[in-house]
């Protein structure tokens, strides 16, 4: 398991024996529980306890608006932002051919199929800013030009609290080519 | 001298005390001769051996372009991004309140004494992306309103290679409120 490597291992057993039978035996049915409990959403695939989930289920929430990210994680770092009230799809990775991965692989087929089905009025493409993730939103962006629907990227630029003098040239050239009227 | 402790200290004095007297003399003259060789551009305000400065001098270069920076080592981080082709402005800070900085203290006078003489099509605000460079950019675009430039400022957003995971809140705010269309 990631992080626990062979003295994590036994610490944690040990501290499992020095537990309580019934707090050991909880713990065991939690994880027992894990796959039976955990779906994934039938319209945007990421991981939730209902299909749909709370976010897609949320009529308060605009509908109009998807936002396509690579991983659930990066559902939460979004959500995070409270900046943000449209609906998301995940795509389960990102386009890679080194690892084998193809866009037959992620949750792209599903993305068509639910925009047919509920024509949105903009999809924002929130892949990560690396070779990978501008990839498969340059795929994506291409397979949605027949829908018509307007397709933007998440801004590339500086960060928060970065110094323009550590900066590398192609992050400042992209603040450069994106700037915008103040 | 900052990153020169005791133990570095000795370990150049031992160099230079190795040294022929010739090379010892040589770095000595380098250093008396640097504030005579070193001057401030008249026009943008960057450390150069001529004033004007070798890009201010340089006609190939966009004269309706100012690129506004807070220190000279921003202007070599511009350039070796090799996308930027017009001229700078250095404003030698940034306004800080906490460490006694004030407007006045900064060629902000300076910039709009030269617009006025040549006038530009654009001032692009490329100050740092923390509190001091952002006040900074602020005041000096409310300066410039009403000199009618078109004032733009560095895109804020993901930096090349960042994973959304593990981007904080504010710059994924600026990310998404900046996303542009594909």
């Amino acid at each position: 398991m990631p992080g626990i490597g062979p003295k994590t291992a036994s610490r944690l057993t040990f501290y499992l024996l020095r537990s309580s039978r019934e707090q050991v035996q909880a713990l065991a049915d939690a994880i027992g529980q894990l796959h039976n409990k955990v779906v994934t959403c039938s319209m945007c695939f990421n991981i939730a306890e209902t299909s749909p989930c709370a976010i897609c289920g949320d009529a308060q929430r605009d509908g109009s608006l998807i936002c396509v990210v690579e991983e659930p994680l990066d559902v939460l770092a979004i959500e995070r932002t409270r900046a943000y009230d449209g609906l998301y799809h995940v795509l389960h990775g990102a386009i890679s051919p080194l690892e084998g991965v193809g866009p037959e692989d992620l949750k792209i087929a599903e993305l068509m199929q639910r925009l047919r089905r509920h024509p949105a009025e903009e999809v924002i493409l929130a892949t990560n800013p690396n070779l990978e993730g501008e990839s498969t939103a340059m795929y994506v962006s291409q397979q949605l030009a027949p829908l018509g629907v307007r397709v933007t990227r998440l801004a590339h630029g500086l960060p928060m609290g970065a110094d323009l003098e550590y900066a590398d040239e192609v992050t400042l050239t992209r603040a450069l080519e994106g700037r915008r009227e103040m």
